[in-house]
């Protein structure tokens, strides 16, 4: 499998066991497909897929998942407490293995079409967006389900694909395609909160620091230590040892050192191909030298 | 592909290219199986071919090229460089992922007895070997197929494998199996050769270093460096990073800085694994995590 894209969507039913099994069915059964994870959550009444594969065959078994739950989800009955627009809610396309994003785009819009001939009304967000007003995911489902109805009257809102009109069974979906974000911890040898707080606002976008890093200070009261708590969403142009060097050096002249860190989740192998290089200054090693990779071919 | 072995049989003939690809066919032919490189020396007179897969796969694919190897080369007319025993000359298989050592000893024995059964003398050796005195190759081999006339009266050498008597067409074979070995040179900034073969005996195990590690100095004149050129024999008890610390160390005291490294030919993913748990001191990371590994099983 030399290209693979991840596909991760988020449907509006997170408490009817029977009904989420019928929709993500429609993934599980294609043999090609591996799941990496599910998730159902009763009080946000939204369960979500994640799944790898290649391009064609996440498109196709994407498709027939959004049909069916199309066909099971009536979004006039649907109460969460999370955001949410439409029966199948938000459609993230990832790049993975041996494919650029421009590839994927190509993939999210034609899986936007298919549901706009559904007649469903489709926004497309992130690296898939049309307008800049489009590319984050809150500006778009601003309102939820519930004020889908004005925005259709609203020209600023005609969909990417579908109808201009409100669809009150699915309501609309928001698809596109994003990088692969890592949820990544530093934990630092003091109880003081502050620490993490001021070493978090030190790496983060907003405050100055690494564009692709977002980050807050965390108390671990059981554990006697504090976490800078990071998501990094685009390890390509902020690689992961840059951002913990700096950590360390910024602790270190707070006489704080570095317990450990957290990798949570899905990681891709690229990703890590980057520490590898970074840490041993193995400038040109390659990928395709991990033996494991011979096998995804 | 949740098991995974490696296997690299050396044959006694480098220099009829259609010979070798009748033997080495049996395995190509294996879609199941990966090749992950194919080198043959008209000088040394021999060809290796390495390759990965499923066990029972690997092992009935290699027994396939065996016997064709068997029935196609005739020691009696061999001549070449390199020390050799047989027309399957060696024959290691190497752990690679979700196998431990003592599994794939069963294959490189039932490898033995395959080729026993067919009339060859088989010696177990590394970590296959029946005796401390036939755990290195070296020591099994030494002499070559000239004299196994004689060996083959000595009850010190009588097979592990197959019938204890000479067998001149087909020779004798050392099936084994030993660890991967990670191929790691590290680059230091000065021209003084003397810097690196210090730093090498600091850390190669015959002059007190690390146990699993083999190193010697060099000059790379063309860059205007020298290098730190190991083999680095078992990654699991010596990891990479302790080795390449250590050299940094080592260069540091005399005012030198490492300029980068190389990991030259195939790593198994798990070395790596243990490179950016260390680095990243990501205690808990597992290799489950690596997005692609799903795609394995």
């Amino acid at each position: 499998m030399r290209h693979v894209i991840l596909c991760e969507p988020n449907i509006s039913e997170g408490r009817d066991r029977g009904l989420i099994d019928q929709i993500f069915d429609q993934v599980r059964k294609v043999e090609e497909i591996k799941i990496l994870d599910t998730s159902s959550d009763a009080d946000h009444n939204r369960s979500v897929l994640t799944y790898i594969g290649e391009p064609e065959m996440v498109l196709s078994a994407t498709q027939a998942m959004a049909a069916k739950a199309i066909e099971l989800i009536d979004m006039r009955r649907h109460q969460g407490s999370h955001p949410r627009m439409g029966a199948v809610d938000v459609v993230p396309f990832l790049p993975i293995r041996g494919i650029d994003k421009q590839a994927v785009v190509e993939i999210a819009r034609r899986f936007g079409r298919f549901l706009g001939e559904l007649g469903v009304p489709v926004y497309y967000y992130e690296d898939a967006a049309t307008r800049p007003e489009r590319e984050h995911l809150p500006a778009i489902r601003k309102g939820g389900y519930e004020a889908l109805p004005e925005k259709m009257k609203d020209p600023q809102w005609e969909p990417d694909e579908g109808p201009f009109e409100f669809n009150a069974r699915s309501g609309a979906t928001v698809t596109g395609v994003r990088f692969p974000l890592i949820a990544f911890n530093v934990n630092l040898r003091t109880t003081d909160a502050g620490v993490a707080d001021r070493i978090a606002r030190a790496v983060r976008h907003i405050d100055g620091g690494f564009r692709y890093v977002r980050a807050i200070g965390l108390s671990l009261e059981e554990q006697g230590m504090v976490q800078v708590s990071m998501n990094l969403v685009n390890y390509a142009q902020t690689p992961i040892p840059r951002v913990l060097e700096t950590i360390r050096f910024e602790a270190a002249r707070r006489g704080v050192t570095i317990a450990g860190t957290e990798l949570i989740g899905p990681v891709p192998l690229v990703a890590l191909h980057e520490v590898i290089k970074h840490y041993l200054q193995a400038h040109d090693f390659s990928m395709d030298q991990i033996i494991e990779t011979a096998l995804l071919d």
